[in-house]
């Protein structure tokens, strides 16, 4: 059995986000055991596992993600869309754009530790729209 | 029910290029819903999902990842198939190998922004081979 | 068809480590045709494929992503679980912690060259546990 849904995130601010309860209220009643494929439907955010428990391992990405992908490198040619866009579309292809994850019992099957993090690359990234694919 | 299929992608040259036309002339009619899964059996090139519209997100995607990820690095130790080698190994985990995606209405489900990229990290990469799954 | 199954792997040293005969001895009698969906239920880890054949390419993994993400950055502010967390969980989610691969003929249709690496990015990892969900 396949099921699909359009799932829609509220407007976040830049910054790397944890959405597990958003995403798992919106995807609804799961299957006893089966799988969730989850297609963030943009080019300059992301969608990734990490660390649910801490605030300041998501304030570390942030950082560590401008640093690493810098604004204005002087490589950049694509520029007319603003200074944090260049850099949004090389941190969505590294992070990611997609999970597929499974459920068991009902539930997503994440780690102890796992959260979902939407990953929100640009200064005014507005709603972002997920496909999901439920699989049972 | 369960599909699959060999995708073979012609020699592209050094770079990042839309390949969405190409791989969905070669999957053929899909169902109405359900999933693609995409395995580009290869360790030195990858695949990702970013900008179809402007080339010089792609021509910068070249550029920024050879900074980030250099030729000639001295950490290197495996060097002798040639010094795009290693980088291309790198390269191929960091932005991946492997997509899943939705299918609706007959049709990959991107947003309205996204396409396929293939990312040929070598400088002779030859073509490219993709498993393709697909699942409704 | 969906069989869900959970494998745990030992504990590995900190590195890049071939474990494809780890996973498949694990997975079992695959379907002829189908999918597997492998995920890490851990922040510090990573699962990705990579080459199979010559250990300097592990070993250069582990080198070069020490050097792109490395300990005691000055923005890091999660450091209380050992300077080597924050890393550890940046290097998750660039890398990626899930993998979807196709089966073939009873076997996972992996490229000639690709291996399926457990990426062990804590000192004392510990076992890591994976979910895997097959489909047929």
């Amino acid at each position: 059995m396949i099921e699909q849904k359009e799932i829609v995130l509220p407007r976040f601010s830049r910054g790397f986000h944890l959405v597990t309860d958003w995403v798992e209220n919106q995807l609804g009643k799961l299957p006893e055991v089966g799988m969730v494929n989850l297609l963030l439907q943009h080019t300059s955010a992301g969608l990734t596992l990490n660390e649910n428990a801490d605030p300041s391992v998501r304030t570390d990405f942030e950082s560590f993600m401008n640093h690493l992908i810098p604004e204005n490198h002087p490589v950049y040619t694509h520029i007319y869309e603003g200074s944090d866009d260049m850099p949004a579309h090389l941190k969505s292809s590294i992070i990611g754009a997609s999970l597929t994850l499974p459920v068991t019992n009902g539930r997503l099957n994440l780690g102890t530790w796992q959260g979902i993090y939407l990953c929100e690359f640009r200064n005014l990234g507005g709603k972002r729209r997920i496909i999901a694919t439920i699989y049972s």
